[in-house]
């Protein structure tokens, strides 16, 4: 699946991708070239029609489908919210969710929903502030040119989110505005056994039966949002070849990564993601195996974790095809050569650091030994312990706001006090027996990778275990209540010492040493890094012009293609699944048993409905939930997926084997209809 | 920890070792040139005393120290016995083990010793029977003659084991025979907090702490063996720098490996195995923090687990390091440009199939297709369930022994029948947790690596789910009772069907998938690359003489080496480490508690003696026990681990970084005294 959460842990910012493939924004998609090749015409309204309907979730996309706020986007996406809906007994994670009335739609803890109204080019004024600077003062005035812009066009309304993008790694910067919605409900979600149908076994994998859709609503004073621009919904099903369009938040690729970034990545950062992710899955399984209750508890971090799995373990496996370095290396030549041959790049390109792929192979021996250390104590600090995170941040925001705000860390500013207040005071379930596995995990892999000798692991654990350390600092806190939370939040730095909170104090015991372990990772490495990286787009720009598609930033993007299967060696895979082949996969056993519900319905489905089908379209995590658009701008399905090949999108678009999985609109509307007689939200969709 | 079980997994054959580097067969042992390197005047009679004295045991080694059958080898080498003996209530795994008498000595379930006691030279007996032959018909020849070596030498003599050993992969064969010894009996173990302590934190790394050491003793007829050739026990620590060595049976080594099988091993063999362990890890660890039931039925499993997976994580990490990829490509060009300019060799090197690299790197390719069908259906099959494997070996059986024994598959010999009769006849305990976690890891495993739609995995699974197959497989099995064992392994085909036991019948149902896979690797991997590697080797002597170590194979060899620490970047690590250190280390919790019995002879011990050192000494897996040895040949210490940097060994040996890791005798002498109490045992070494 695609969601954002896939790519946690790769934090590589990267280089504009090429001319073939792309995840276009808005304001630079080549409606020529397209139109061209397909055939089409397609024109500026086309792109502001799809553009103020397209949604950005968490981690996820989506598009309104109704005046009335009505959002489309995947079953694997409202997961979380299933989850903790259930724990309140609002819900029932075994039988999904349909609310049968306006006043049934049910919340959904910490769900936002951003709609982009506005765009708007700062690269000057972005440039001018970095210009000449360097080391942490280049981060730090990038940093307060950002909150500047963002002031100045959002203020303080809590109803608009701004964001300073940076595309091609310094070449462009863009203003995005946004309508956030904060009050987001869901309305269907149909049973997870038919809605993660396949389950991890046939997750990136094709043919494909999983019915990964679900609506959500956007609210806005407790009342639907009205929402004039929203897209129409089609039943019929695409033809093979037929052209598609899929808008949505690719949320990250790395496809200009320069070589030595890449085997950085090959040798240090993906067998340790590797190992570390098995083992939790592992963890995870078996914690899951011995209940009922457990497996419910652990379901969305097991999907999460096996999702990442499986991700890490296909960028690995694409770094190690030397094919792909030697292509890799060799475009790296051909632009530094180009560079060196442009008298109007010479002084930008070597000044007194070095030329910027040097800068960035240096940059890489330091980072292979600072990434330890800094993965361990800060950037996978926790891993994933709620309570943990809760005191981190809790902790840091009591520190920096003791201090003058122009002393202050990059990202410590008012708007982000007040957006963590608001997500502390979420009263999201904690899970104790996952809070402990996670901390014990964190803490064990801390020490194995570290080693027992290292000082900062000897103070992390001092004499206890990591299983007792664990299991004092979840039993003892009192940070699973959001009230108490919210009133940490607000105190001074002695006053938090005062509380004798356990989990407070062992943040604020190491707390030191992980921004330390930040701090030296952001001279030695992101520092130099970021302006090699912008020399790079600037002699890119100057060589190749501006006819690129930027790597993915987790912003609206569109992406073309059209509706084909693919041949891998002796194999041929068919584009399109159908319902017949859902009833032929099923078996007694999850995750290949269907639910009472489509049992039922057996008799009253065309088996010939198409199920999923496959397209060219260049996606990446983060577009989950993506509509999948026809040349008349017409909702026909929702990306939910890529095949196996698609992971290696990360780094390099191959049109011959990456695939973008798409749920059909025509199975969804037979399964409102004949599966779950959700007659009004067929009307809501125009449908009969 | 070096017990051969590390290297479950990797099955590739080598080619000889660099000169300076080497784990030598006593026959070849380099005497003069290590006199004279150390200024020593070692001889045959030294290395035929140490030779006699030397024990192979499962998977470890060890080696005689007393006329009456007292032998030397690692706490973690006995360990499974400890768990089998507190399963029978004869021992207790947290308080260790001590015989007060012989009487009280227990044998250890399926534990073997062998001595060597002859060798042969059959190479030209092998050599001719192999020439000109090729594909199934070449290993054919190579089993049937070797059976037939074994045969005249060891008959059905069951005090004897006979063995030819493969060394060069082809360059030279000798058979060794050994005196076999199947009644071993556990004579003392410590407390495992205090052999292991430091657990799989400190595995493989140092400064250490580990009391890794224990006794075994020989039984002949229900008597303690006549043991005339014994080795002299020292308790004098050696000195920095003194020469040291080392007499065990390394397991493996891959050293002569050609470029295109080591790159295999980096894209495929590797990444797959370090996510499998690691995930499995997971699984046994999770599992064994629901209790310390559970904790000590897992004990052994994880053990190995842990151990396994960090050698395949530092061979990976090995084989991503570009430099050694470098260096083995080039003296892999400087062999094939030296063979080629040899006229002798020309037309021994380019028979009709194409040189033996191009032959090689043409299985590599076909082993990429057929490496995880072989795996997952062959070779990794059951993932450590005993049932399962009973079973396995019990169908093939039934199956081989109705055939006329010059039809029967490589292997299945009446020695091995009644091999295997033995073993199954012994009555280990059996994990029913540990048999469904095993066999539920396994099958989720084997349908992720091969899909759902793998008509392999269909047949695996039916409609059932790992977890409920693997469920019904070890609950309605007999297989846990040895005489039913027994009984069925006298059974024919039909009879074994006729049982109805579903274990037998799940092995029966997919047991002819599972030959295929076996008989096309065999094929289209393992007989183009055996008779290619023999190729190699006779080049590689024609080129380079015969003055090369060849690759571990599991039998006995000698090294030689050093006391020395070493220097990696900033840091470096002394050669010893002290009484001192291990309290300075300990805490209150587990790996890093002490035993009481350490605890209280805190004032006893005196703080200043040598507890364990590095040495330079070239070891690898299955050296676990060795006893090391001063120039006087008497035993000084044993090796338990290898740090770090020696799991590249596996490829390359680097004598900068590379370290044994010994337990002194000094710390074992004052810990038999002072702790331990065990006059007896000290008087039996001669030691006051």
């Amino acid at each position: 699946m695609l969601a954002a959460a896939a790519v946690i842990g790769l934090f590589w910012p990267s280089a504009p991708a090429r001319a073939e493939e792309g995840m276009w924004t808005f304001e630079t998609f080549p409606l020529a070239r397209v139109n061209a090749a397909y055939g089409l015409r397609l024109d500026q309204a086309w792109l502001d029609r799809v553009r103020g309907a397209a949604v950005r979730l968490n981690g996820c996309s989506g598009s309104i489908l109704s005046p009335e706020g009505l959002v489309l986007t995947n079953a694997h996406c409202v997961a979380p919210c299933l989850q903790d809906l259930t724990e309140r007994r609002q819900a029932d994670m075994e039988t999904g969710f349909a609310a049968a009335a306006r006043d049934e739609e049910r919340t959904c803890p910490g769900q936002t929903a951003d709609v982009l109204v506005d765009v708007q080019d700062v690269t000057d004024r972005m440039t001018a502030a970095a210009a000449d600077q360097d080391g942490a003062t280049l981060l730090q005035v990038l940093y307060r040119t950002e909150e500047a812009i963002k002031q100045e066009a959002c203020g303080g309304d809590a109803r608009f989110t701004c964001q300073v993008v940076d595309f091609h790694h310094g070449g462009r910067y863009a203003l995005y505005k946004y309508r956030t919605y904060r009050d987001v409900r869901l309305v269907f979600t149909p049973e997870p056994s038919v809605s993660s149908f396949g389950g991890d076994p046939d997750n990136f994998n094709f043919p494909r039966y999983s019915l990964d859709f679900a609506f959500l609503r956007l609210y806005d004073d407790d009342r639907p949002a009205a929402t004039p621009q929203n897209l129409r919904w089609s039943s019929a099903a695409p033809r093979e070849g037929e052209p598609t369009f899929v808008a949505g938040n690719p949320a990250m690729t790395l496809r200009q990564l320069t070589s030595a970034q890449l085997l950085r990545q090959r040798d240090q950062g993906l067998p340790i993601l590797v190992g570390q992710l098995a083992e939790l899955r592992g963890r995870l399984l078996q914690y899951s195996e011995t209940g009922s209750r457990q497996a419910e508890a652990a379901a969305t971090a097991l999907a999460g974790v096996e999702n990442s799995y499986k991700v890490v373990n296909g960028q690995l496996s694409a770094l190690l095809d030397d094919d792909l370095i030697q292509a890799k290396r060799a475009e790296e030549d051909e632009l530094r050569q180009a560079a060196a041959a442009d008298p109007a790049l010479v002084d930008m390109m070597d000044d007194r650091r070095g030329d910027p792929w040097t800068v960035i192979a240096r940059a890489q021996t330091a980072a292979r030994d600072l990434y330890p250390t800094f993965r361990q104590l800060e950037a996978a600090a926790g891993s994933g312990s709620g309570l943990y995170s809760y005191a981190r941040v809790i902790v840091r925001v009591s520190q920096e706001r003791a201090k003058p705000p122009e002393e202050r860390r990059p990202g410590y500013s008012d708007a982000y006090f007040a957006a963590v207040a608001r997500k502390l005071a979420i009263d999201k379930p904690i899970q104790s027996d996952l809070e402990r596995l996670n901390l014990t995990f964190w803490l064990q892999k801390t020490r194995e990778l570290l080693t027992v000798d290292d000082p900062n692991v000897r103070a992390l654990l001092g004499d206890e275990s990591p299983e007792a350390l664990a299991e004092r600092l979840v039993k003892g806190t009192r940070l699973d209540d959001p009230d108490m939370r919210v009133a940490m939040l607000a105190m001074t730095p002695d006053e938090l010492a005062a509380t004798g909170d356990p989990m407070i104090a062992f943040v604020m015991a190491n707390d030191m040493a992980a921004q330390l372990a930040r701090t030296e990772w952001e001279l030695a490495v992101e520092a130099p890094v970021t302006r090699a990286q912008e020399q790079i787009a600037r002699a890119r720009f100057a060589v190749y012009g501006d006819e690129v598609a930027p790597d993915a930033t987790f912003t609206l993007r569109l992406s073309y293609g059209k509706v084909a299967g693919w041949t891998q060696g002796r194999r041929t895979v068919e584009p399109f699944t159908r319902v017949a082949g859902l009833y032929d996969r099923a078996t007694d056993a999850a995750p290949f048993r269907l639910p009472e519900s489509w049992v039922e319905a057996r008799e009253t489905m065309n088996p010939q409905t198409p199920f999923a089908y496959v397209t060219t379209n260049d996606i990446a995590g983060g577009n989950s939930g993506s509509p999948v658009l026809n040349a008349r701008g017409e909702v026909i399905g929702t990306a939910f997926d890529g095949n196996i090949h698609a992971i290696a999108g990360t780094f390099a678009y191959d049109e011959r084997l990456n695939r973008t999985v798409a749920l059909s609109t025509t199975v969804m509307t037979e399964a409102l209809r004949d599966v779950y007689h959700q007659t009004h939200l067929l009307k809501e969709l125009g449908q009969r």
